[in-house]
C-alpha cells in the first residue's frame, strides 16, 4: 500500500547550469553533474570530495551524502566491473532507501537513463515542467530579477555614456581617436555589469543590417543615423537571477522610417503590457503586438536569407534561466499564470532600415503586473 | 545493401551551451535547443527565424533548415495535434531524407528519445563520446586555448596588483581605506578578463579555510598571512576555448607550514610534469602527485565536514568546454593520447592551515608536452 501511494522519486543527473530545475531544487551551483534526488519530503544530493563540504555548507539538500564511500562500497560487490558511475550509484540508493521507482525530467540524459533501466529500475520520463513552482515567483524572486535588471541599467547608462561622447565623422563613429565598434560597447556594458554585480554574457549590441538577426551579437564598426539593438540579459552574481533588457538607440539623425519603425514597436509593447495580467491568454497579448504591426502595414514573411517584420515570440519566462517557461507567443493558447514574471519584447527588422526591439519584463497580478525594469525609452543620440 | 553500410546519422538536440559536442560539430553558439544531424558526409541544421540568417552566416553546417515551413508542413498533416515541437519534425525529416537510424549522444534529452521511438523511429545512445576526435586538439585550438590562459594572465596581475598594494591592519587587508574581500579581487580579474577578450565565469578567489573546499568561489575579507587559491578559467571570447589556471598567493608573512605545503604542490606538479606525455597512463601521472605528497606525510582522509589533502584529480582535459575529456586521475587505467590538452593541478587542503592549488595547462606530444600557459609561481607578497 504505502508503496503504490508514495509519488515516484523525482530524479536528477545533471550539473546547475544545464539544469535550473536543479539548481532550483537545491540551491546549489555546481559545475559537473551529480546525483540528486526527492523521497519521501527529503532532498538528497550525492556529492563528491570536491563538493561535499561546500554542499553542506551553502546547499538547500536535506541529505549529502559522499560520492567516494558509496563507489568503494559498490567496488566491493562488483570487484571485476570496468566502470562504477551514476548508474550503479543511484541503483545501490534505490536499494537501500527502498525506493520503488523514480520520475525524471524530460532533459535527463538518455545514456543514463537505459542504464538505469537495463538494471531493472522503473523510471518514468515527466511529460513537461517537473518543478511547475518555478513558474510562480514569489516576491523574493521577483525581486532578485529586479536586480537583474538594475545590472542591465547599469549597462545602458555606460553604453549611451558612450554613444554620447562618440563623435560623428562621415559614416564613422569615432571616440577617443579610435573607432566606436559593437565590441568596445559590449565592453564597457559587461565592466559596468560586474561593478553593479552581475554577469552580462552574450550581451547584443547591433547595428544596422546586424540587428536584423535577433541573436547576432554585433562585431565591427557601429554607423551614425543607423538602429543599434541593446539587448543585457544579466545573471544576478548574488541570487542567480537574470534581468533582461533591451533599448534601440541611434546616433545622429534619425530618418522618417526609422522613426516610424521605432514609434511602431514602442506603440506594440504598450499594446502588450495593456492587456498583461494573470488569466489573459498568451498568445491573446502577443496579437496586440501583430494588429499594432500590421495596422501599420509591416509585414511579416520569410526571404530566402532570413525572416523579415515581427518574427519572434512577443515574450519568455525569465528567472534562474534566460529563456524559461512561459512562454507569450502565438502557439501558446494557455492563460499566463499569476506571479509568472515574463519579458514583454515585440521588435521588427528589415535589412536595409534596420532593426528595434524594446524589452520590459513584468511580474503579473491580478489586475495587471508590476513591471521589474525601469529605465527610458529615449533612443536618439546627438 | 546500402543502409546496413552507412553508419546511423548522429543526431543532436541541444543548446550549444549544455553540448560542447553540438558546438563543435556545428561551429555555431545558439542558447536554445536546435534539431542538428550528420547524414551522408552532410551536417545539417534546423534553425527557428530567430537563429536562420544567422546560422547561414556563421556556422559550418552544410545545410540549414527553417523550421517554421517544417512545422507548418506537419501542421497540414496533423491539423488536431496538440503540440508539433522536435520529435514530430525530426520524424518528418527522417522520412524525406530516408534516413534509417540516428545514434545519439549520451547527453540526449530522455523526453525527445522515449517520443522518436513511440514515432517508430530507430534510436541507438551512443556510449562514450560521439565526437571523440575533440579530444585531439590542432594547433590552432591549442592557440585558443592558449589565448584563454593569456586571459586569465590578466587577471592575476590584476590581482597581484592589489595584494601588492593592500595594507596589513592586524587581522584585515586593507586597500584604499576599504577591507580587501574576496570579491573585490574577482572584479578586477573579471574586468582584466574582459579588456584581454575573454570572459572569466566563476573565478575562485578562496583565502584561509574557505579554499579548502575546492569549488568554494570565496566570499568575505581576505586574510593576512592566509594562504589564498586564485583559480581562473576563463572562456577566449573570439574562440569559444577556455583557459585554466590556478596560482596561490599570501599577502604578508608564510609560516613554515605554510612553506612546506607550497613547496610540496609545486614539487607534486613538476613531478607529474616530468612524465607527462602522449602514451602515459593517466593513472600514472596522477600518481606522482600522491607519491610527492605521501613521502612527506600529507595524508588524505575523509572527515565529517569533507576531505581533507589531496582529494581531486591531478587534471582534466580543456578545450570548449572547461571539463571535458580526458581525466588523469587515479581511477583512469588508459594512456593519455597526442594532441590531448590537460590541465595539471595537484593541491593540499587541511583547514587550519589553508589550502595550495598549482594549474598549468599541457599539450601532449610524443616525446612531453609544450605547455601553453605561463605566469611567474610567486606567491609571497610582502
Amino acid at each position: 500500500m504505502p508503496a503504490a501511494k508514495t509519488a515516484p522519486a523525482l530524479l536528477f543527473y545533471a550539473d546547475t547550469h544545464s539544469s535550473r530545475d536543479l539548481l532550483y531544487f537545491g540551491r546549489f551551483e555546481c559545475h559537473d553533474p551529480f546525483i540528486a534526488f526527492a523521497h519521501r519530503g527529503k532532498k538528497t544530493a550525492v556529492l563528491n570530495a570536491l563538493e561535499y563540504g561546500r554542499g553542506l555548507k551553502e546547499s538547500a539538500f536535506d541529505e549529502i551524502l559522499a560520492l567516494e564511500p558509496l563507489v568503494a562500497e559498490l567496488r566491493k560487490l562488483h570487484p571485476d566491473a570496468p566502470r562504477l558511475a551514476a548508474a550503479e550509484v543511484i541503483a545501490l540508493l534505490a536499494a537501500k532507501k527502498q525506493i520503488p521507482a523514480f520520475t525524471v525530467p524530460e532533459d535527463f540524459p538518455s545514456g543514463l537513463l537505459e542504464r538505469l533501466r537495463a538494471r531493472g529500475l522503473t523510471i518514468t520520463v515527466a511529460e513537461g515542467l517537473v518543478l511547475p513552482e518555478r513558474e510562480i515567483k514569489t516576491a523574493r524572486e521577483a525581486a532578485a530579477i529586479r536586480a537583474g535588471n538594475k545590472v542591465a541599467v547599469a549597462g545602458f547608462l555606460a553604453a549611451e555614456a558612450l554613444l554620447q561622447r562618440a563623435q560623428i565623422s562621415g559614416r564613422k563613429l569615432l571616440l577617443d581617436g579610435a573607432l566606436l565598434t559593437s565590441e568596445r560597447v559590449r565592453l564597457v556594458i559587461e565592466i559596468a555589469g560586474l561593478e553593479a554585480g552581475g554577469l552580462a554574457l552574450d550581451t547584443i549590441v547591433a547595428g544596422g543590417d546586424q540587428a536584423c538577426d535577433p541573436h547576432c551579437r554585433g562585431t565591427g564598426p557601429l554607423r551614425p543615423h543607423e538602429l543599434i539593438i541593446i539587448d543585457i540579459f544579466p545573471r544576478h552574481t548574488a541570487t542567480g537571477y537574470h534581468g533582461d533588457m533591451t533599448r534601440t538607440y541611434l546616433k545622429g539623425r534619425a530618418n522618417d522610417a526609422q522613426i516610424a519603425l521605432v514609434e511602431a514597436v514602442a506603440t506594440a509593447q504598450k499594446a502588450a503590457r495593456r492587456v498583461l495580467r494573470a488569466g489573459v491568454i498568451s498568445s491573446a497579448v502577443h496579437q496586440e503586438c501583430v494588429k499594432v504591426f500590421t495596422a501599420r502595414g509591416y509585414e511579416t514573411k520569410a526571404t530566402p536569407t532570413g525572416s523579415v517584420g515581427f518574427f519572434h515570440g512577443t515574450g519568455h519566462g525569465l528567472g534562474l534561466a534566460i529563456h524559461e517557461a512561459p512562454r507569450v507567443s502565438a502557439p501558446v493558447n494557455e492563460p499566463l499564470k499569476l506571479g509568472a514574471v515574463v519579458t514583454i519584447e515585440p521588435g521588427l527588422y528589415y535589412p536595409g532600415l534596420g532593426g528595434c526591439r524594446i524589452e520590459d519584463v513584468a511580474w503579473l497580478t491580478e489586475t495587471g503586473h508590476k513591471l521589474l525594469s525601469s529605465h527610458p525609452y529615449t533612443w536618439q543620440i546627438a
